[in-house]
């Protein structure tokens, strides 16, 4: 299948050194073949057919954004809980509802989330949670790209991993080989958090990780609660306790770092740690804003992700990319930091190196994959076409998305989802609802 | 022309003394004969005919929201100056830029700015600038409500209003004839900041409005160096600088608020002023955090404005509500602050209030003008629909608006605006960029 976006606007963030060097190319043409950009620019390549043609006028052509830290099937509890203090929040209302989650419900939680995703320009998503059979069949029937981790928690009892974390090591491993079904799945171990993992746990699954050659996604340093317990029980901040279990020693994406010092940023620059930061979902629960700029001076790779929608309760990516470019002007109180080419950029070609796909996805260039989004410029937020990025950044809402492409399928296209049968998604999402009676909460 | 939105979610904020007693009526009828509400419920009034028939399933209807401070035609400066320092945006992008304009450009950059408004809900916008007669043309032909004011700078030199002030006085009061053709038209008298308009003339400005019965609109406590200016100059912050001029002696909006004190707080609450808060650009422009929640424990109606597209760089109320709603979260570290009810009452009928509107629009009651916007509830950011209070701060972009009525009249239907023909929109601000070359600058 040959597709062509003729003679569009394209965003192209080229790097040399970690640096833009350019940031757009003006009327040019994408070309894609089968699952891959072939070329970017005036020409088609060599033997070149094209069976569909995208007029490219007023458009502009973005890498996919990569949604680098959510729980997608949440979605079934978005707006459930909300103003409530994290403790009420978490075991008043999320934990118990989750308990009442049958696994079918997460298969239909995750399409819904991949309705918003798509709709808003996101091509890839980094998971954590359970239910991930349920999950992977909605990512391979979707067409989206991700990074699935079942949630591990658990500890050492007498030096051997208990019950806990045996079942759930035991699922994460068995649910790799979905991966065999559907090559836009990958998979990390996803260890859950330094309150729910023991030392000797985390050590464990640091361990198999390095020997099998899987990378690492975890919470680290979200709350000052979590902090405050590291200290208690090992005498570190959730950072060196991280460390010193060795999960740095594989390819690790460690989401919120909300609470982290200088050292602490030493040490993820040190050992190539990519940090997600999800500034609604950090806000939203009370848990303030991180250091974003000093791990930029510290060169941290710096993802963006949405966290669930439980508690960000969006899973656009452009709003979280406007909340990344203007939250931390106003903390440091000045508006040069965190720029709109550094903010794009966490929201395309950082989140895919955190992932380790940088070599396939996250710019525009001939031999990556094909996972672009094409939005329409005629629209109040994008008009005067002047500076795009900061028009991505500071204006868009996610609603100028109007087609999208992952791996070379259009899954998108003038608004209309292509892969996924929407009114069967909302009506379900509706059953589910009902079943677990929040639609009778009084608010 | 009678109008029935039938079998709606309506949300209907309805208050005693001040407070929420009831936020969300379900499967209600809207009724709307002229510019006026009829009714709201499950009967149509006595005499009750339906022109035109609107299907309320799965929708929401909300208030029109209220953009309490904008610069409506700073649309066509959007994208051109970020991520500057507040001199070199001002003096070395915007303020040169202004003195290219002429009065046209008012007139497409405000058609501009109303297409974005009434796409995201918002309903009646207050706006401060220049070429008044030029926006009060635009605000006629689309349809919308306004509360406008000249920007008046000026100063007394020997007892006298100086040229500057005076001229911008005469226009304001010429200006505000415009209202005798359209009463969708409100005046305030505007004038600028304390850095720009001395005590002298701030005094007549307020005897002037006092005697005739006008409100003002001033931009008060935006910057550190404003603050540090009055100090200098009168030994007072700049709220108490306003208040020692006599501006809070009438119907008061003060814009941005940022850098004020317990005290100015204080003096806020006893003099009935209005803020209007304007998170985006306060970020943006690296001036910070206004201290809402301090503010709305003292009592003080707080409203929420986007500021101009020169420095937002979005004139949409769905993003300006969802920072309102999580910075404070973030920056108090607590969830328990500026909740979703406050933050939609602040978009919605604290904002009339502040516009001295508050009997005429801002909720959806029998009586009171058909200013509303109707969402479609079947999209992934208000899905499921459980609290759609929360839905409206913390998920929705504004994209879901589909259908937009004002003072009676439809202004859009499914997505479509009927008042502005945007394509002419368009064209113009081309027009208008390429005459700046505005185009030929590289990002």
């Amino acid at each position: 299948m040959g597709i062509v976006i003729e003679k569009a606007k394209v965003v192209l963030p080229v790097y040399e050194s970690g640096k833009y060097v350019k940031s757009i190319i003006k009327d040019a043409s994408v070309y894609i073949e089968g699952k891959y950009i072939k070329a970017v620019g005036d020409e088609a390549p060599a033997g070149f057919v094209a069976d569909e043609v995208i007029d490219g006028t007023d458009r502009l052509v973005i890498p996919g954004m990569v949604n680098a830290h959510t729980h997608s099937y949440m979605t079934v509890f978005r707006n459930v809980a909300d103003d409530l203090s994290f403790m009420d929040w978490l075991f008043g209302t999320i934990d118990p509802l989750e308990g009442k989650l049958v696994p079918e419900d997460a298969y239909w939680g995750a399409k819904l989330a991949m309705m918003e995703m798509i709709r808003c320009g996101t091509t890839t998503f980094c998971d954590m949670h359970m239910h991930v059979h349920q999950t992977n069949r909605a990512v391979s029937e979707a067409g989206m790209r991700a990074v699935i981790g079942r949630g591990l928690v658990g500890g050492l009892e007498d030096g051997k991993v208990n019950d806990a974390g045996a079942v759930r090591l035991a699922e994460a491993l068995e649910e790799m080989k979905d991966g065999e079904i559907c090559d836009r799945l990958n998979f990390r171990l996803a260890p859950h958090a330094p309150y729910t993992c023991d030392e000797g746990f985390l050590k464990v699954v640091a361990m198999l990780a390095k020997e099998k050659g899987y990378g690492i996604s975890m919470h680290l340093s979200e709350s000052v609660a979590e902090c405050e317990g590291t200290q208690e029980n090992y005498g570190k901040t959730p950072i060196e306790f991280a460390e010193s279990a060795g999960v740095f020693e594989v390819p690790c994406i460690a989401a919120h770092c909300v609470q982290v010092d200088d050292k602490d940023i030493a040490i993820m620059a040190k050992n190539n740690v990519s940090v997600v930061s999800n500034p609604a979902s950090n806000m939203k629960l009370g848990n303030g804003f991180a250091p974003i700029q000093k791990m930029l001076d510290a060169g941290v790779n710096v993802c963006l992700g949405t966290d669930g929608a439980a508690s960000n309760n969006s899973l656009n990516m452009f709003h979280e990319l406007s909340l990344m470019t203007l939250i931390h002007k106003g903390t440091g109180k000045t508006p040069q930091c965190v720029s709109a080419q550094e903010g794009f950029a966490m929201a395309t070609i950082n989140g895919a190196k955190g992932l380790g796909l940088d070599a396939e996805i996250g710019t525009i260039e001939a031999g990556k994959k094909a996972d672009v989004a094409i939005l329409d410029m005629n629209t109040p937020s994008l008009t005067p076409h002047n500076n795009l990025l900061a028009g991505l950044c500071y204006s868009a809402n996610g609603s100028e998305v109007e087609t999208v492409i992952i791996d070379g399928q259009i899954v998108m296209k003038n608004r209309k989802i292509l892969t996924i049968d929407e009114k069967e998604v909302y009506s379900n999402i509706d059953r589910i609802v009902k079943r677990l009676e929040l639609d009778k909460k009084e608010y």
